[in-house]
């Protein structure tokens, strides 16, 4: 970064000029990040060559994008997750070794303190939709099993929603569940068929997908967090693979190691075993954890 | 740009991918602005790495930001002005030839309507601050004069405001006007020596700015639109070279052209000359207008 005045501004040096202005008292860091930002942002400006006009457009987009925000809705965040930048940053922040199961974003719909349940309870509440059984291991990169994992697990009910979505209509932690792994490292729950259901679209981020022939959909997934000492806290989800929306999630939350199983088992034998009386959905899926660097 | 889908999100290719699900159908000129938007923010992004937190900061500084906007006060404008956008765009839409007098911002104190005065006229109605005598020529890129040019100019007074911002307490159209050159296409009018002034600091941008080591101040100028048939239409500024802030507009206003010559004059026989009983300051500012292609 140059912090040497680069006197009047012109078209060619613009960008030097602005990052010139940095203080050699400012913090070293937020002068790092704001000389990369002016940097992009003008190298933007100059392949774009915007009209005055499309200028304004873009002021009037980036003030409407914040007067959408409030404590119920953060536009800003929907705008970083329909253009990847959510993920990129959940990416650089998530980088793992070699073997251990990626991560994506949180999302909005995490909530604490859910109750703890025994192995092989059912999270759903509301008993809408296909049931499903959904089961695996917690492995370090060995290949071993990891006793004493927190599994958190949240999801969308059979109508596409979480139920902080829809407080007063599903049962209080509805699809919600904390578990935690024995000695063999397994797990085990039932739950729902999850749904595909689209980001708030009613905004001017909407709009901006719309405009580029975008949907608002998120494909079917379930969301974890997998916490255990010595290795590092897991954010991620499992992907139906099938869903129609799989190769277009409006947040680009799929990674090809996220794609799960969802088998539909029919075999009278087995939906004996498993205690059911219909058919049902099976998820078999390991995650392997990156041990604490 | 790429239209082919780019398959699932990886740190890698991430802006591949989100380019890639810009659909065919999309306004040509919308895909060619949003691809090279995302790709600026992704190495922008990709440059910083920001942390989760950092990611958040960005995130409310930009929800803030939108708050701050209203009908009265445009924060996203500031921000655009103290990255020096503003004047980028603004000189990637006034290109002129050699020769022609350069552009510079608008600023948001222009008014329409102001009342057209004979030459000479002094539009300082406030009667405060230095009387200042500004004159000189409108010429094309031949030198020849230009006739029928409408000069709308306009300044802060000595307080550092404009008429717009002390409605009630500066008389309506104090320090505007408007005048039309004759054949010899020279002007003349009388006003008041301009001063320094802040743009709105107590915003989210004016806090970015004081992190950055950053004054708010815009050094002394007066406004200019010329407008001549034939011509291409000039917004501009004129400075006031000696001004503390000449080096360090906070928008980055001033061009190297821009810097006008406030000579103040003692003479005695000037002073009698030029009808006044004072001494007063003097610039001579010729501009040159670049034919419409």
């Amino acid at each position: 970064m140059s912090t040497q005045d680069q006197g009047y501004f012109t078209e060619e040096n613009s960008a030097d000029v602005v990052v010139s202005k940095i203080a050699s008292t400012t913090d070293p860091r937020l002068a790092e990040v704001m000389s990369a930002i002016i940097r992009h942002l003008h190298a933007a400006v100059k392949e774009i060559e915007p009209s005055q006009d499309e200028w304004l457009e873009a002021i009037k987009f980036l003030t409407a994008t914040g007067h959408k925000s409030d404590d119920w809705r953060q536009e800003y965040i929907l705008l970083s997750d329909i253009l990847g930048v959510s993920m990129l940053v959940d990416s650089i922040n998530n980088r793992k070794p070699s073997g251990a199961s990626e991560s994506t974003v949180l999302g909005p719909f995490h909530i604490p303190d859910v109750p703890e349940l025994p192995m092989g309870s059912n999270i759903c509440l509301d008993g809408k939709g296909e049931p499903m059984l959904i089961k695996g291991r917690i492995l370090n990169t060995n290949g071993d099993p990891i006793e004493g994992t927190k599994i958190d697990v949240w999801q969308t009910n059979d109508d596409g929603f979480y139920d902080v979505q829809q407080k007063g209509i599903q049962p209080d932690f509805n699809l919600r569940g904390v578990f935690h792994t024995g000695s063999d490292g397994t797990y085990t729950f039932w739950g729902a068929k999850p749904r595909y259901y689209p980001i708030p679209d009613d905004g001017p981020v909407g709009k901006l997908l719309g405009s580029m022939g975008r949907h608002p959909y998120r494909p079917a997934h379930l969301h974890y967090i997998l916490e255990a000492d010595g290795y590092e806290t897991l954010v991620t989800h499992i992907f139906d693979p099938d869903d129609k929306y799989i190769n277009s999630d409006a947040v680009f939350g799929v990674k090809e190691s996220l794609l799960a199983k969802f088998d539909l088992i029919e075999d009278p034998e087995r939906i004996r075993a498993e205690g059911a009386e219909d058919p049902f959905y099976e998820v078999v899926h390991d995650f392997v954890l990156a041990p604490t660097s």
